[in-house]
């Protein structure tokens, strides 16, 4: 059955509803308290933090609607979002200005005078043999997560393989080891945390081996076998026993009901936008996990997606559509990541071979330096690596991994996002008294040690 | 005696052997391995942090000589710097380009091609009776660190008066605390770490109490009573029980020397630089804490006496006169301290009255804020003020208080030093993960405030 509902102006219609979706929604909606906002969500979640699942099934977060930031009935009833559950958008027409929508046992379409697309991403299945045996998991929203957590406590398996040395692969070694189960860590390539670079990947996998994680580096996965449950994960010459099995090599966006609108999409596969989340068609944004954003060290468009990023562009488009344009903001692909008892965190460009392709002639150097002053008891040592452009000496990209003090990024993000040369950032005023830094900060010395190397040229 | 010692080129002077003065005779001798520097140091410590000696006598760091960060043999030896302990500069002649130095039983003359004055700060002694009773202390120099520990463990005295509520009366409070001591705090002003703002005083305030220190606010001391060894400290119309006294009420520069002999001092009472450091004399620079600095929001000359600050301008000298000019850099004023189990920092301009005196039309906001997602355990709540300059959208400065999360004041700082808006700052792209940070950082949402508040002009 296709409905025709009434048309209305000032009605802005979202596909998804978690971070950039609900952001939009509720920035709109506070804006302009006049307008329609509906948001379509296929699913039965919104709003959550798919960044907390790992917690959840280690154990630290006692409830999955903990994990929830905000609820249906909150946006329904505080924040006047005409929100609709379980309603899936299976087109767009961007001439008509329509979307078809599938839900409460009936299609119709509903007219628009605003689109947000924000239909997020998905976890990637690699071409595996028996991807859908049971105890394979991947890890991408609240009902796996929920699974994952039931078959982990229901049938206590002895040892696990995880496919996939990034985020999601080390947060899940962390929260599996917790249960008890040994887990075999299984990557393609030379390291984990690839994004992060060598020298927090070098620390971070010590780590990882101290914490009794058993790494398989440079060892490709072809699938997995067992009757019934899973029993063991297929290498090249031989398999594994693995009794559960977690696939986390990294997340698509979810942008194929845009491409087939003639919505454009991005190199990156990802839909493109202009610095306001507009995609080709003027009335219509894209935003999160499927969207393009621009780079603030390359000014490329690129595809990073994470939550601020989401919620940021989402919250920027609810006030555009508002009537007041906000620009998304640029991205630096800072990203922070737990791995047991260390953090690691990145920002900016780190691989010097994308610096290259960037158009910048990439210096760097790695020190490791305490977290405290020398005396003072607790402090960890921590490593930092700062990248920056030889000729410009403009920043360009830097990393932090130890015991403490991974969120000491945000120097380096802030000073990426402001644009600072290596001199600048060395002279910044940071913040010293024994229990939190050494006299001169850890970042502040990588960039006195990469100043003397860009100098010494 | 007045001994006139062969006068060579290229001759680097330094008065003072602590944190600017060091720094330069290091950075001088690697530059320039053949330049001659000569290090005069009146006492008998030299290249040691201050800001450690109360850990010391809180019995966190085991030994004095901890506190050395490099020692005198380290400093003749490795890095061949002529360094001269228990020798005093009492008199410069900047026509003449030479020191008169007392030490070794004698008075000599020592010619220079470049001096630098580091003399350092003092602790102020204010118009108290009874400031030489035993048990009476400041806490300026390390001698004077190693009598309060002596004091505290063999006398073990019930009660403490801490006049000043700055950085040293707080760190005092914590250290005496740990000694069962019942420590009285006094403070003339209505809140304690008056340049932190009253957001900061009032959770340090409460924190204070909390942890058992007496806080005594808006209360003025007029000295010490006591036959022998103090007994009590004298107020307006009462007098209360005190064993043991420390006096933190802030520290002067020590100028003296330098004003004595035609150097130009600044308004602070500082010695006044231009950007390399230099004096009025070209060839006499000063750094450190008897000297000042540029501050990087007003522009103007200030004299805020901190490590970071020493450690950075000596250096620069050094790589100055060693023929490589570099600024000495501007200061935001960072500052971070403990008081028990809270972290406090600001940076920039807080005050309301002074960004006003600036120039500046000030808009602040105070939000509070957890420092991990609200699901993760273990997190804190983070008390982020930020003030902003209402025309211009210029970032001015911010403080924070909480449990954990005080280094995000460098996010801060770096703003400050790169003259980020507030609009800037808000889209800087932080490191988000559930166990390191809300997705908005607590900074982060403490901007979207304040831009909110400048755009509803």
């Amino acid at each position: 059955m296709l409905t025709q509902l009434e048309g209305m102006s000032d009605t802005f219609v979202i596909v998804g509803g978690d971070a950039a979706g609900m952001s939009a929604a509720s920035k709109a909606k506070r804006e302009d308290p006049e307008m329609d906002v509906i948001v379509f969500e296929k699913g039965e979640w919104v709003s959550y933090a798919a960044c907390g699942m790992p917690y959840y099934i280690k154990g630290e977060v006692g409830d999955l609607n903990d994990l929830v930031a905000v609820t249906p009935d909150e946006f329904r009833e505080e924040r006047n979002v005409d929100l609709r559950m379980g309603h899936e958008v299976v087109g767009i027409d961007p001439e008509a200005e329509t979307v078809t929508v599938e839900g409460g046992g009936e299609t119709f379409e509903q007219p628009y005078d605003r689109l947000l697309v924000a239909t997020g991403a998905s976890a990637i299945e690699p071409p595996f043999d028996g991807l859908d045996l049971d105890g394979v998991f991947t890890i991408h929203d609240m009902d796996e997560a929920d699974a994952i957590e039931d078959f982990v406590t229901e049938r206590s398996p002895d040892t696990a393989a995880i496919v996939g040395g990034g985020y999601v692969g080390i947060e899940m070694a962390e929260a599996l080891s917790e249960h008890g189960v040994d887990v075999h860590l299984y990557e393609m390539l030379p390291h984990v945390l690839q994004p992060f670079g060598d020298a927090v990947a070098e620390v971070v996998e010590e780590h990882l081996r101290e914490q009794g994680v058993h790494l398989h580096l440079d060892t490709a996965v072809s699938g997995f076998e067992g009757e019934g449950p899973v029993e063991s994960v297929a290498l090249e010459d031989e398999s594994h026993p693995a009794e559960i099995a977690i696939v986390g090599v990294g997340v698509a966006p979810n942008a194929d009901l845009a491409a087939e609108a003639g919505i454009e999409l991005g190199e990156t596969g990802a839909v493109a936008t202009d610095e306001y989340g507009r995609t080709n068609y003027e009335n219509v944004y894209a935003a999160g996990d499927c969207a393009e954003v621009r780079h603030v060290v390359t000014g490329e468009p690129d595809h990073v997606p994470l939550a601020l990023t989401a919620n940021r562009a989402g919250r920027a488009i609810g006030q555009t559509v508002a009537g007041d344009p906000e620009p998304v903001g640029e991205i630096a692909g800072t990203a922070i990541v737990k791995a047991f008892d260390l953090g690691a965190a990145r920002t900016g460009i780190v691989d010097e071979e994308q610096a290259r392709e960037a158009g910048f002639d990439p210096v760097s150097v790695s020190i490791s330096a305490p977290t405290r002053a020398h005396y003072y008891p607790g402090g960890a040592e921590l490593t930092v690596t700062l990248v920056a452009d030889r000729g410009s000496g403009e920043l360009l990209g830097g990393t932090v991994v130890g015991r403490e003090g991974a969120k000491r990024i945000d120097t380096v993000a802030t000073a990426l996002t402001a644009g600072t040369t290596v001199a600048e950032l060395r002279n910044a005023d940071l913040a010293y008294a024994p229990p939190f830094s050494p006299v001169w900060d850890p970042i502040l010395t990588a960039a006195k040690v990469l100043e003397g190397k860009l100098d010494h040229r």
